[in-house]
């Protein structure tokens, strides 16, 4: 189903999707006075004089931003900072929609890596977290990296760790439902841009047993020529058997299909030979590298794709509102692996997947509830790397948090 | 009355005062496809080709940014960025309820002038117009009009401006509560930071008689030693006479006593000097320089406070709401003299004033309505500055708004 002519109209009826309400009474004198100056003023002294008092005395404590330079709006590309707004009004309502969460959307005016790191730090004072969006690679791992070192807040690229993490989560619970085992599989993983590296490592984190990245020149393997140094450094750690060629045969045999690049290349051929019922996670959007019926027929054990009107959607949206929500409340600063392998198995054992029904849905409310608790367990030391992430579930139906 | 305890207490119980909500539905699948993915890229692409779509098709037009370094809080000076969110969240709420605007505190971690002209540069995207507030002067000036010439969004300083126009109104009510014209008033400005600055500007401009500014050492006058550009600018215009002496000696024989400085520094000995029944409006906060029952008794025929607790409160809040939706919607980029005058004389116009309710409350709805309809008649082509700066009611009574 086409959904762009009714979104557009929408979006014109409502001109745009967020607002600002107060959470105060601002109807008479008194309420001004409280409100406003004079009483106001004492509230600015208190977090003059102790800076941590501005998350108990205004609206940081629960505030995120979104920022982002509209160079890779979902699929589409650079279209601009204006053209990203629609996009970040969406996470913005998911926010507050499924954790609560006031997210401010802010697209901005360059694309240069400088720039936004410093933006990023300028707003620092008026937020408790930033989630940076459709920033495109390579320079989004450096933007994410530096904030990391330099905000003492936390930051969170969702289109790198947001995918990455949802990815995981749809990889166990197929390993689930197949009563196969994560350490086992051989993945691999067509794009390398923002989505296809932050999923490689994280998979590699999550101890897979092999990972394959697939960029437009074919494998990358350690040494391929001309390549930047974020795929050589990906190149040092994935791809332990050097293979080379081209997406064809790199399935030959493997276990997963992992799709972040663009749509209809995956071929029947290909999928047919892959390895006995392999995982295919299509999740190009908006049209997937194969559509879910024709990968069946080629074989297909599991198919997931990025869209809302397909089985098994693996969905971003899965982990963000969550995810701030439990850095928000628990004050963690930086999504370490362990964290993101943590929420990605919260995602995961939210349902008992079936084949057709591998993921929950936004609307399952155990979710927020699931990843928020276990980033609070995880603040409080408990490694969950071991303890959930190996998925038959047969032998770990004691650490289920659902 | 102290409203210092209960704003605190208020202010903990609500973790400040501003959220995001959002204006669509979101409770289904099919409210999510149009919201979010698949639906919203439709909604990109139309902004990718034409960028001005942002303002139909997002919450852009209705969307206001207040930008603060913190610098310059209330009366209170520098306390950081953090301090600045509770007056910010605020004016966001004020924004909200007065003239229904979507108004985002960003209140950011660096006072150095080409930072904050970047960081406003780089949000313009997201934003239909900023509102600079608590910049400390002279860095302000220049901030503002370097901004007005570069952004291609309005930009409004309201401790400039708003301040300003709402000295302007409650002097023109002064004028018509005691049937005196604003031609020949003799004004004594004391204070020459961002407030002090505009409103000489804004004066003069509106034609009154003589305006001496007055700073910590004395009158500015035109070749006085050790003077910012900024003071020597405003020395070639104002002091005509050339006056060299203290705040009390410029009061000697003046109409107006205008302060926008600190608590408790004119005497009763001072206002005894001016000429008959002077009108003070001393609106330092929360301290004014005189408080009004010791200006009575020395004579004063009006006076005025910032204090929102006594009569003749000369209020920002007057002008900031109405102010920014007639620019939203009627597209003005430049908040020029003559639409500041016209805004004056609109707001001034919503009341039939008396010596002890000279100026409209701001619950009072036809504020923002009468500042709407004059910038939009400004936008028109109509030029209020000769029709309604003569302020002597009874030959003007044609012209009332009200």
């Amino acid at each position: 189903m086409d959904y762009s002519e009714e979104s557009i109209a929408l979006h014109q009826e409502t001109r745009g999707k967020i607002e600002i309400r107060s959470k105060v009474s601002l109807k008479t004198k008194h309420d001004l006075s409280l409100a406003y100056t004079p009483g106001v003023a004492a509230v600015c002294m208190e977090i003059g004089l102790d800076r941590r008092k501005s998350y108990t005395l205004t609206n940081r404590a629960n505030q995120v931003a979104i920022v982002s330079d509209g160079t890779a709006i979902l699929g589409l590309g650079n279209l601009g900072p204006e053209a990203a707004m629609p996009v970040m009004e969406g996470k913005s309502i998911i926010f507050k929609e499924f954790a609560d969460i006031d997210a401010i959307p802010l697209c901005i005016n360059s694309t240069d890596v400088e720039d936004i790191i410093k933006f990023c730090k300028l707003i620092e004072p008026s937020f408790a977290g930033i989630n940076l969006e459709d920033i495109s690679a390579p320079r989004c791992f450096e933007i994410l990296e530096r904030l990391e070192n330099e905000l003492s807040i936390p930051v969170f690229h969702d289109d790198q760790d947001g995918t990455a993490i949802v990815t995981l989560a749809a990889i166990i619970n197929a390993c689930r439902v197949t009563g196969r085992s994560l350490h086992e599989l051989h993945v691999v993983v067509n794009g390398a841009g923002a989505a296809g590296i932050a999923i490689a490592r994280l998979l590699i984190h999550a101890r897979v047993k092999e990972v394959v990245l697939v960029d437009t020149r074919g494998a990358i393997y350690e040494g391929r020529p001309g390549m930047n140094p974020i795929k050589q450094k990906i190149a040092e750690i994935s791809n332990k058997a050097k293979f080379q060629g081209d997406l064809q045969s790199a399935l030959t045999g493997a276990d997963v299909f992992v799709g972040v690049s663009i749509g209809n290349i995956v071929t029947e051929e290909m999928i047919a030979g892959m390895n006995t019922a392999p995982f295919i996670f299509a999740m190009a959007n908006p049209e997937p590298e194969i559509m879910p019926e024709p990968a069946f027929k080629a074989g297909a054990g599991i198919v997931g794709t990025g869209r809302s009107d397909l089985s098994n959607q693996v969905n971003n949206a899965l982990v963000f509102p969550g995810l701030f929500k439990g850095l928000l409340s628990t004050g963690i600063k930086k999504v370490t692996p362990e964290i993101k392998t943590a929420v990605a198995n919260s995602i995961a054992y939210s349902i008992n997947p079936t084949r057709d029904n591998l993921m929950p849905t936004t609307f399952n409310k155990k979710v927020v509830e699931n990843i928020v608790a276990v980033i609070a367990q995880t603040a409080e030391g408990v490694d969950f790397t071991e303890k959930k992430c190996d998925t038959a579930p047969e032998t770990h139906a004691a650490t289920l948090i659902n």
